[in-house]
């Protein structure tokens, strides 16, 4: 019996152009056969956003043995379930977000669209992982990923993932790494988000921005500290978000409904 | 000494011209001041995207004693931060998003952007609650949620919540409820997600759609549980999304780097 190649499915959201996915292709062309259906423009920090007022479609734009790329006019987590939905006659061995040129560790897995690309793979029931570098530049250096990124996708095919878990992946903007640490997501959060700037004719108008604070700073099993470090931080997600410790708490509460009020 | 009115931060992905947005106004009105920075238009299905290509603005509509709101052009979570970054001179007490017309339940809280107000607030450190009524009528009936939201309100303001815990309410579309039942995130899937139309010049378009197959159905913990059977379902839903146990796990798979390979 013949061994299929794998399947795997590729978005991102810096677009069907950008650098980051086609360094990814390239280094899982040994490893599988590749569908990319990634947005026809940069559509980051659209975390699992939808598009549902309009419609959305999709344009082939190269075909080779192994390898077919569309464009799509919708979000990340739009290329996955319009994928799944039409162009695939099977299920996938994995969807990958990404290379994605920006950092989604800790909090910002809330706002990615590469992970949008994950969760969305991870719902529909196929191990998923987003790969982002700390670097926000165009036309980063992604060569000295191949190893890691081909360790990390052969690991997932040979030993799978739990059904609702898909894998956070960033690398820090060094050359060289000391190693992966499988990491908790750091507990953060944004501040100084806004710069305002005058309009002539109305309202001021915000550019957002902002700086990272991280709140468990001494936490060294957190994806922040391992990126600091010079680690590969793989964090763990999962789509169940339920508190279940909370759940216990909130049963304990007085839950009578007051007479009517105004 | 006076004791100071909770100060509630509002928004919601309907836009501030919905009739959940104005019927939660006029519910809250009796417990708090209130802020409202909702935006200008549907962002439905936004989850908790940004606005990061374009600036953002806002501009006041509405003024009086206790209230003042304010339209944004910004997404759900964008209406957060702005509103915390710049109108709101002190940290408020809760922020809340909704009342939402439709169902954000199970993994719906990945796709809402109802819940990315409340994922925003909590992730800026507030108690926050997002609120949906499983109706997607624009002029869908709210009255007989009101004493459950007041209620839910209060016990969130004299119990507090976990710091990375925020909670997804869903109502279910019955004019009589059982009562309210603290639950796990429901496990599902959206299926048959796409409409496919000829478009008379170029590629087909689609329209997104869907039948969400829920993976659980026997548990009756989750939230579709509860709604099917008529109960206020209130999930707490956590910032953190680590799978912890996936990180022991993962610790021993084989991370030695191969030898390079094309």
């Amino acid at each position: 019996m013949v061994r299929k190649r794998p399947l795997i499915l590729v978005s991102n959201d810096d677009g069907f152009q950008s650098k980051g996915v086609s360094e990814l292709i390239r280094f899982l062309r040994p490893i599988g056969d590749i569908i990319v259906m990634a947005p026809d423009s940069p559509r980051s920090a659209q975390s699992a956003a939808l598009t549902i007022t309009t419609p959305i479609t999709f344009q082939q734009t190269r075909r080779e043995v192994g390898l077919t790329v569309y464009k799509c006019t919708g979000t990340p987590a739009d290329c996955v379930k319009l994928a799944l939905n039409t162009v695939l006659q099977e299920k996938p061995d994995l969807v990958i977000g990404g290379i994605n040129h920006g950092d989604n560790s800790g909090i910002n897995v809330h706002y990615s669209g590469t992970m949008g690309v994950a969760i969305e793979g991870c719902i529909s029931g196929i191990p998923s992982i987003g790969f982002s570098l700390c670097n926000y530049l165009a036309n980063a250096d992604f060569r000295h990923l191949k190893s890691y990124i081909q360790l990390i996708v052969r690991q997932v095919l040979n030993n799978g993932l739990p059904p609702q878990t898909c894998l956070n992946v960033n690398f820090p903007d060094a050359h060289q790494y000391n190693g992966i640490k499988i990491c908790e997501q750091t507990h953060a959060r944004w501040i100084k988000e806004y710069i305002p700037y005058e309009h002539p004719y109305g309202p001021n108008y915000y550019w957002l921005t902002g700086e990272m604070q991280i709140l468990d700073e001494h936490n060294e099993n957190n994806d922040a500290w391992a990126l600091t470090h010079s680690y590969v931080a793989i964090t763990p997600i999962k789509i169940d978000m339920t508190d279940h410790a909370q759940i216990k708490e909130m049963q304990n509460w007085d839950w009578t409904l007051p007479k009517e009020e105004d």
